[in-house]
């Protein structure tokens, strides 16, 4: 019997957009505790420097495990890209898991021409984590990122549908997905920011039904069940999980916008403001 | 002879907003030294609390005066509506101007029918410091504030004109610009948001021509340099007043954004990275 089943999975993120992974996973694992911080009050991180984004994430990670956790999922595309190897040493022995691998080797067994989009933020577009790791799975793929910033807080408004996100879209992979390129035509788009499955409907209509799109927050989610399971940390399935959520600023915020990311209504009293 | 004249006036913005009240200030007192920082690894306030936003301006503010400064002027609405007072406060004898009084006393002047709408962040709208503000100064006036949050990152990402910021325009003003509404139309729309001067054009086509735009950054200006003249402070005019640049994060992002907010081109050489 190991105690620490019992333990919550701990994840991060900048803000809300890490949500759709913890969505994942309690579609994946519900009888899991899940213990969420999303660090508001200095998002967004995707556009800080590397340094910067270093810094904060290990602040974040450390008043995590200090609650109590049996895992570390970094559910935050530019944080796993900046931060992943120095949270895994500094926190070891504790499983520390990000959202690129996941999404590079899903997109890497997706595609069959080998090319494949990754769309992102501009700091994990100019880090080069999702285009590397991709290459390092399948050497002969042509990955192509893409930064689309906006669409960021496109989603944070709700404009998730709609002619302004599908000209959002346009606007930024027009010359990529154009058909009347003469280059080979990219049939994978890896959305690698947490934010961007809310708006998958929107780009699937802009990239056109035959582009396949992989979604990094249910990769994740995947790839977190199957590292539980290998290491005996799975919960007894005895009652369902439950969420517990902090934020560093803005409660109502994060309420109004977390209830977006959910797909479920949530209130005041399930969010703790936290300070780090 | 008043040693204080020669000191430069600082400017305090959470990013490169407040460049356009720089911009709008290098017109008008040609021979000012200028010292501007962003606090670009914190930014943006616009969706912080309002406990946060003073924090962080208080620290801003501190560093810039220690630095030598005749007055301050907060170019950032956010940081204005919700810090102020207590800025001018810490700061006295310090010359302390924020962005909201001279927009609002322009705005409540340009009004012929006293229906006015305030379009700004999320934080300044809620907080209410520009509805108040106007109607101070005119107490018979409408004033409605409107939160366009994705203006701020739009501008940023250099989309200030054609059918997607036109198509965000409308998808926040419709409702009250519509002329087919039997209430007073407004005849006044002030930019309560120094990031919006670049989107005037834009704002211009979509709610009409007969409707008056009032700019807060040239309004503060104005304010800056009438209030240099009252207290003796204007610096001789015997040389070209210089722009130094500070920024807490990302300066490859800050040249790139801040040559658009200033409309000429920025350098590395120009700006310096500064930590809080």
């Amino acid at each position: 019997m190991n105690d620490m089943t019992a333990l919550p999975i701990a994840l991060f993120d900048s803000g809300v957009g890490g949500l759709t992974v913890l969505k994942a996973l309690r579609q994946c694992l519900p009888h899991e505790d899940l213990l969420y911080l999303g660090d508001t009050a200095r998002l967004p991180y995707g556009t800080k420097g590397p340094e910067t984004i270093v810094r904060y994430t290990l602040l974040a990670a450390r008043m995590l495990v200090g609650r109590g956790a049996k895992m570390l999922v970094v559910a935050c595309n530019t944080a796993t890209a900046a931060a992943l190897p120095t949270l895994q040493e500094a926190l070891a022995p504790l499983p520390v898991l990000g959202v690129v691998e996941p999404g590079a080797r899903a997109a890497a067994a997706a595609s069959r021409n080998g090319e494949i989009v990754v769309i992102a933020t501009e700091a994990t577009i100019s880090g080069g984590a999702y285009q590397q790791a991709i290459v390092r799975i399948r050497p002969e793929a042509q990955v192509r990122g893409r930064a689309c910033t906006l669409f960021v807080p496109m989603a944070e408004e709700g404009l998730m549908h709609g002619p302004l996100a599908e000209g959002l879209a346009h606007h930024y992979l027009d010359d990529i997905f154009n058909p009347a390129l003469t280059a080979p035509r990219p049939d994978t788009l890896l959305l690698g920011c947490t934010h961007f499955p809310l708006l998958q409907t929107a780009l699937q209509n802009v990239v056109g039904p035959q582009v396949h799109i992989v979604d990094s927050a249910a990769t994740t989610a995947a790839c977190v069940s199957e590292r539980l399971a290998q290491t005996n940390l799975l919960r007894p399935a005895d009652r369902p999980g439950t969420s517990h959520f902090m934020t560093t600023d803005n409660r109502a915020r994060f309420v109004r916008t977390g209830s977006l990311f959910l797909g479920e209504r949530l209130h005041n009293a399930d969010v703790e403001l936290v300070d780090l």
